[in-house]
């Protein structure tokens, strides 16, 4: 079975965050990992193109109702019309969470990857989350660099 | 069209969490606003039986595929069977969230919230969400008392 | 626990599917039993007011993402922004299910509830399935009045 | 853009409807297009199997919240954890749909197709929706061969 990792984030997201995005993309294609994302611009789109641009295999799950809007990058285009409840979809369906970038929707999927549990949830320059005291809460690796969260993504995948 | 707020919060609370939300419930119920809840327990369950404890409709947006679960001060139930992408409905569906205590499940409702924007978002005791600098994100109103949230969630309801 | 039917039916209707609909609506009002319906307009809205009239609890599980297009007989609006998916919440929330007319929509109804199995599935002035010999498919009630799609509806239910 | 068909069947079909699905999934990797079903059994996973043997992009769309009952013939695995509502995704992401044999579920992707609009819908030895009077309803086409389907599906595809 593919081992399939969802890469989150916004679409209006920084110059930095784009290239981080495509720079996993490139990586999880290299790997032999399908990407699985939401089809969108930003983090999205850059995640796509760095996966294709390796032969990488890029499935976008739309919130919309209509394939028109979606990344030129992706080769398999699902059309959930059913909003940022798509999201659940995208982190049910992996074997591992990459964010990059903060943005509410980006932060539905964290928590509902940790509410899901049992997978890596990695995040990349996003936002935190912290308890009443102050301290982040348990279950998220937080990293600095693309292939650092590359790394740990894979992790959990047996030897090829 | 009558004023539905959603009370969103975990399964596994403290105790002081529940007495927020019964009080929460009895408090929308006395001002006549519909309550919209995940109809479990905990949180959902409080804030239901505050709610009928005044005469309240509560509605329970289940996650699983059965009513046999559901708490037992629910007006309606609704079975989705869509899991946790059942928020999305709980918080598209209310003028108003109130969220009373911190899971993963109660994050992702906050944050599909905010995502929605145009509506109030009050949490109780709560996780906090900061960025990079550790500044928390705006949009959220933290609140210490059960009158409070009712009164932040109720201000955009014009005079009845 | 409250006892809910599903009442479905297409909006746009003749006027035959109206008076029948809101009768539908009148006599579950009566027996006590909680409507879910699509909260639209057609047979939507007829049910809706029939109930509403007799001081019924009437639920519309709406298919886009705001509230301003829903019955202004619904006690409860639930926003699902997922289009025609939530006809499968519509089914799945009911202990029975009542169609009046035919439309795709209604039918996928139908075909839904089937699917899920363990209630009644009842049709009135509605479209036929027929397996390739022409037989009609088994476990639909097809009735002629509303009184008789309400006495079966109501079958289920334990004596009050 | 690529071109997605979906092709929809009950898990248990007969001998016949499974060879039909494996025809139509050899001659829909042949065309080039990509296959999305809901990576089951029956005419599910004999239309994946027929798929991949012809080195074509086969996506599974599955109701369930695991991957551990998916067809092994799938490229792509989504999990929707929404029970049959992930049958409209199917029909919505699709270009066309093809439906082998008859039961609700198919049914309902059938009533979800034509209730969308715009697409070709194409039934082998499925089941038939008649009028009151017994007259068909338009809209679908009805057809004998695995070929008629296929050039059906791919009609509304541009030269490539």
């Amino acid at each position: 079975m593919a081992y399939q990792v969802a890469v989150c984030g916004p679409a209006d997201c920084t110059e930095a965050e784009r290239a981080a995005a495509r720079r996993i993309g490139e990586l999880l294609a290299l790997a032999g990992a399908t990407v699985i994302c939401g089809g969108g611009g930003g983090v999205m789109s850059a995640v796509a193109a760095g996966a294709r641009a390796h032969g990488g295999l890029v499935v976008g799950v739309r919130p919309d109702g209509t394939r028109a809007t979606a990344s030129p990058d992706l080769s398999v285009t699902l059309v959930t019309n059913m909003g940022q409840a798509r999201n659940a979809i995208i982190v049910w369906s992996a074997d591992a969470v990459i964010a990059v970038g903060g943005s509410w929707g980006t932060l539905s999927e964290v928590a509902l990857a940790r509410r899901r549990g049992g997978v890596p949830v990695i995040c990349l320059n996003g936002w935190k989350i912290v308890d009443q005291a102050g301290t982040p809460l348990p279950g998220i690796d937080y990293v600095d660099t693309p292939e650092e969260a590359v790394r740990l993504a894979l992790a959990g995948r047996g030897a090829p």
